[in-house]
């Protein structure tokens, strides 16, 4: 079909996340037929971005900086660290501009079937961190799947010494969501968790 | 939320065609996360990509060599030659692997709501070439739209001194469609086309 630079091009691209093998030809396309506009920023973004991002040592998220924006963020309260699965969970929750305290990303989950044990995560860094850094409150923020929840029990077990204040994030109706389409799960879980109406 | 370097990077990934800004979050996390897996060899395809790719002067299709690989192709018939708006399209016929004949690249369709006039279409190349080459058939494989439509009559216009055969492709049900889902031009002009059912 074309040149064995383009399929190299198109092999690449289709290997991205969510990007079958029609998207990528079309980005590919895309991307050698508005080279200047479209190309050339890709390949300089992602220069820059293998040179300069690295993970930070306190919390594990990306940035250029280490430790990073968040960690040394004065405005940010220490004394509250929330417990994600994944750098991408952090970013959700930033979206969500509520959170104003700090975070620690753990790596994962507690998964026997898939191998993964307590030491594949970074939970001794948490507990020491707790210990160290006078932090008041961990609000364990992981997913909702029992993978998730068994590993949330095991964190606050291994927090139990520390006298730290573990909470996790509330199960409920999702916003806009609506009766009909959720799951039993969710409904018996905010049936349990009602909470009175103001006026 | 994060650093500038990763800010830029979503930025540039969701200027690609059919990636939103949460596929562009996702595949920069993927990015950053599986670095020499995923953004190295990407990077090196890109640039190989950007320094290496030319548009052949005799079709118009992307290569590393000009004139391209299809037209270099001694098994290719060089007396046919298949008009198509875009790469993608070229593309598109070469992955049925049914034509074994040349291109030429239109660079669009005739549409004065958008302001293109023939001036902008490599019509007058094609004229030229039809004359020069000993090319016997001309097959328009262009939209099947109005203005693709209105592009094919005007070309087989400019065409018709030459003497060449002109065709276009045939229009009808696609392979495995339902009649049921077809707007009512296709099925039209499939039963005006309609062809005698051999035992």
């Amino acid at each position: 079909m074309a040149g064995p630079e383009i399929e190299s091009l198109i092999r690449q691209i289709a290997r991205l996340p969510g990007v079958g093998p029609r998207s990528a030809r079309r980005i590919a396309l895309a991307l050698i037929k508005r080279r200047t506009v479209l190309l050339d920023p890709l390949v300089q973004a992602l220069t820059t971005a293998a040179a300069s991002i690295k993970i930070c040592g306190a919390c594990g998220n990306y940035d250029s900086q280490d430790p990073c924006l968040i960690c040394t963020d004065p405005r940010r309260d220490g004394t509250i660290v929330c417990v994600v699965e994944d750098v991408a969970d952090l970013w959700a929750m930033e979206r969500a501009a509520i959170y104003r305290g700090r975070y620690h990303v753990s790596g994962g989950v507690l998964s026997p079937l898939s191998g993964v044990g307590p030491e594949d995560l970074k939970i001794d860094r948490l507990v020491e961190r707790v210990g160290r850094d006078g932090v008041k409150e961990v609000i364990l923020a992981l997913s909702a799947t029992v993978d998730g929840q068994t590993t949330s029990h095991y964190i606050a077990e291994r927090l139990q010494p520390t006298g730290v204040v573990v909470s996790g994030l509330a199960h409920g109706l999702p916003v806009g969501g609506e009766l009909d389409y959720l799951d039993d799960g969710t409904i018996s879980a905010a049936l349990t968790a009602r909470r009175p109406v103001g006026y």
